[in-house]
């Protein structure tokens, strides 16, 4: 199998430049080692970057690839002089697109992540909104959420709930449905009100039984037979309701929270 | 002002792609409108976002800027004959990179974001274990954490503690600093066999008095008198131990997170 190291250089947090990272997946059989140099903003810490650089090449035997993003022209010129295959946002993206627009890019260092960034309160609220109305630990507030995920325990809720706070800003609040839901073969009532927020989220009955057996191993909640009939019954209430869901099994929560956003931002019918 | 729409076109969940439009900060003379357009995967789909270019074309009177992941060539050139500015991460990255690692690369849809990806359970796995490692819940377990977060309530240790864990898979405790501890004049007790693992927030007296002042508005722990007691103390205690900290005051999570990776990613001295 390939070799190559991957260099994250940015002035900034350099999260945008390894987001740019996942793009790596496209090539399996290349085994990437992954390596990040944020807050690279003078010309000392460049040179450690190439030092960096040089080494790389001499332990993979092949050059790496650099993903960069500076602000400063001197910088980036720089640390172009190492034998790298660079990927150059400014050069690539921000430049090009100060043209379209017919502006001069700001090149600050840390821009893309600041504080100042466009929703970043936003998203900061949406957290706490989450983090307090996880696993319907409150009914009081669920007017303020933009979504509600319900399903059994352990279906992906909460990782679900709390990737669309922090990625998107959206206020979204978790209800587990227990035995008592499936007894009674309703909705918890306080949700009734809110059904046209409601998404949710189900599960294969094999993948939840490991799950569960992870915390709770040859308990009854952890059993096959019980998860089986948690789903069922799950699914069975959804149905009735109208409520759209999605399968977790094999889907990502980035997958998951993409196809909840794309429900939750259609104009109700 | 200059007003332009972003249209993010993917046959996955788009995460990438949008990622990408962090970089339009260094364009804070534009007002941006971000439209993500995920799982376009289809001609028909194709078709849909062609028209929703057409649409903000017209109402921004000018043509959007559309960020392109479509692994399949034919829907790339059909969304190509509309009218906009086009980043395309394929044409731009993934082929060139290609060329460069002599590699064809995979161009399935959502590759980027799949439960296959190299590190997805253990974000998965990290996101558990912080969350049952919040705010000094349990003592137990300690010794898989890679870092643990101290500082007073209320400055930013939890979001920034889940932020670790999503998207860099770090398992990431944290503890509060409580007035017993100040009172004492120590860490709480548990701490000091993990304290090369500590790294400590601090924030500014008030900040932290209007961030507590929303929850508990008018009472002793939220006025500026105590914020400024406490957090004297609390930095007395992080000295006095040798903790590195940082001010959370004017930095988002995602900075705090670059700054406290590039600590626990130095080899221990």
């Amino acid at each position: 199998m390939l070799r190559r190291t991957v260099l994250f250089v940015s002035d900034g947090t350099g999260i945008t430049a390894s987001a740019l990272g996942k793009l790596l997946e496209h090539f399996p059989s290349t085994q990437f080692t992954q390596v990040r140099l944020p807050f690279t903003d003078t010309l000392d810490k460049i040179e450690l970057a190439q030092s960096a650089i040089k080494r790389a090449t001499d332990e993979d035997g092949g050059r790496p690839v650099v993903i960069m993003s500076l602000g400063n022209v001197d910088l980036r010129n720089k640390l172009k002089q190492a034998n790298a295959y660079f990927i150059d946002l400014f050069n690539t993206f921000i430049d090009p697109l100060g043209l379209e627009l017919d502006q001069k890019p700001l090149t600050g260092a840390g821009i893309a992540h600041s504080v100042m960034g466009s929703n970043y309160h936003e998203r900061m609220e949406a957290i706490n909104f989450t983090l307090g109305h996880d696993d319907g630990m409150t009914n009081s507030g669920l007017d303020e959420a933009q979504v509600i995920l319900i399903g059994v325990s352990r279906c992906g809720k909460t990782p679900t709930s709390i990737y669309l706070a922090m990625q998107f800003g959206i206020k979204a609040a978790n209800y587990p449905l227990i035995p008592e839901d499936f007894e009674r073969g309703t909705l918890p009532e306080v949700l009734y009100k809110h059904i046209d927020k409601i998404f949710g989220l189900t599960i294969k009955a094999e993948r939840l039984h490991s799950v569960r057996s992870e915390r709770r191993p040859d308990s009854f909640y952890a059993s096959l037979d019980n998860c089986r009939k948690e789903i069922a019954t799950a699914e069975d209430l959804m149905r009735k309701n109208n409520i759209t869901w999605a399968d977790s099994t094999s889907r990502s929560i980035e997958e998951l929270s993409a196809i909840i956003l794309q429900k939750i931002r259609q104009p109700a019918k």
